[in-house]
């Protein structure tokens, strides 16, 4: 299939398709870069997006019942939707948190769902440019929704965050009356607070640990891109499907503002930007990856060491041969 | 006066061409960067070594005094003493936190001291090769001690803790019973915790404040530099005098115990191997700095944020314009 082939075939949705691209953009092969690159070039002219939206949850608060109970009341509205995972855990463990379906039987059977395992890669910087392209690619082959999921660790947040047009924060309600560790930073990032397992005994809790949060809400400082009533905390219970219309029409109500008011493409503007630097000067470092760099390092690493030379004109020496090379 | 004639004069301990070496190494223009990178694999072959001993503490534990104190103490047996100092504050504040040399009165008339204020500088990446620079420049003008004085904020402390011999946090009394707040990965890096102002009114809650930190500092996980006993804190009184011979033995009693079980030459070929490698990298990304580089980066950032053109291949163009340029 050749890359004009393939295309076209995600244009049209075709779903084995798009699984192969996003195959070839995790790649890190030269030439599978270079035909990554022509691809998503290629797919450019299809103008379609979708509506990206980052969720991030540490394990425990229930992220892949909400994400299979969430996607099939949007496909049961007649939305496509694409689930996309950014583990950076998974580089160590060799899994991948969604590599198991069976978490989400009922969404990976259904035709109007794509489901992505996260794939396991080395650096995280490497895992952004991967998810970035596999959202395009997504968004090319039609999907309306592009739900992006982390476990809430490490610098993965931000990054999801950064690729979002909103980002949602799931969590469990919590045992006693004090907020459940979440750092500020991330609560600063948050559009939406969905307080999951509003139901049963855990109700009350749900309950109060929602209140919580939406005062905690309220003391942080006014953002431009949020209307009146924003950043929110609401309720789920993803177990019994409650709650989930209106955390749906609460992102949906924030998206229309925020379109209405030139963030939403503002901020796509700038998210671009950003990435494009990020890509830049990965594309720097990977220099220094090559064999003959690799080797210039370590040897000439022995060498500062041992102080046979100052770090200064080692380092001079490196790039002196990175760039001839 | 030539290089040759300059690392001479710095062999040879001449002050003025020590702080007009260390302006040098301050210096981001590309000639000079080729001149310093000269001078110091000139002054390589001294192959003096300073006992590098990185200090850190907010503002508020009585940081000056303590250099004052400690330093004119160890004048005071003989040893050569230089002052060095990383403030990331500087930059935005313009002022330095060793400009006023007033605070240090007593040591900057000492003939056998030198303090060098920080400069302002743009990037804590930049501050680190200065820095370092700088302390190989001392050592190789004689210093027997170099101090390394740092704030407690942000990554300054890492970045000092990577280029000392040993690592001090200087601590104030506490109010409570309660450990100051001081970050578990600051405790981590310290060989030793110093708890000043143990005078007056102030030496109760100094003992307790010390004994707070041994306590602590005894729950952390063993280190294999480390002998039995250390990390350990103790208390001084800069103001007094006090406590400050016993805090040098210490340090003293350290490095022995590192130098006879290769702790003390390891470290530095490990921290040498990481500057190095630190230099690469900046080194590969200052050359997005240049001017045709900045034109490209905006130009295509530009079309990136106007969806006109891929992150990706945007980035291809302006690497091949880097590299060609």
């Amino acid at each position: 299939m050749t890359i004009e082939e393939m295309a076209e075939k995600i244009a049209a949705g075709d779903r084995r398709a798009l699984a192969r691209a996003i195959t070839l953009v995790e790649s890190g092969r030269a030439d599978h870069r270079e035909q990554a690159a022509e691809l998503l070039e290629a797919l450019k002219g299809t103008g379609r997006q979708a509506i990206r939206v980052g969720l991030s949850g540490t394990p425990g608060v229930g992220k892949s019942t909400f994400i299979e109970s969430f996607g099939c009341m949007l496909t049961g509205k007649g939305l496509k939707v694409a689930v996309l995972a950014v583990d950076p855990s998974s580089t160590r463990s060799g899994g991948s948190i969604l590599g198991d379906k069976t978490r989400m039987e009922r969404l990976s059977r259904d035709p109007k769902a794509f489901i992505r395992p996260s794939p396991s890669q080395s650096q995280l910087g490497g895992v952004a440019r991967r998810t970035r392209e596999a959202i395009a690619l997504c968004e090319a082959a039609g999907f309306d929704v592009v739900l992006i999921e982390t476990v809430g660790v490490g610098q993965s947040e931000t990054m999801v965050a950064e690729m979002a047009d909103i980002f949602v924060l799931l969590l469990a309600p919590a045992g006693g009356d004090e907020l459940q560790g979440v750092k500020r930073g991330i609560m600063e990032m948050a559009d939406l607070i969905l307080v999951n397992k509003a139901d049963g005994d855990l109700k009350p809790a749900a309950t109060r640990t929602c209140a919580d949060y939406a005062g905690a809400l309220k003391l942080l400082r006014k953002r431009p891109q949020d209307p009146q009533g924003f950043p929110k905390a609401t309720m789920v219970s993803a177990l019994e499907e409650a709650g989930l219309e209106k955390a749906w029409d609460e992102m949906m109500a924030l998206i229309e503002w925020r379109r209405e008011n030139g963030f939403f493409e503002g901020t796509r503007a700038q998210q671009a930007r950003f990435w494009f630097g990020e890509e830049v000067r990965r594309a720097m470092l990977a220099r220094l990856e090559t064999e003959a760099a690799r080797k210039a390092l370590s040897e000439l690493g022995d060498a500062v060491a041992e102080g046979e030379i100052t770090p200064a004109r080692a380092a001079q020496t490196v790039l002196k041969r990175v760039n001839e090379g």
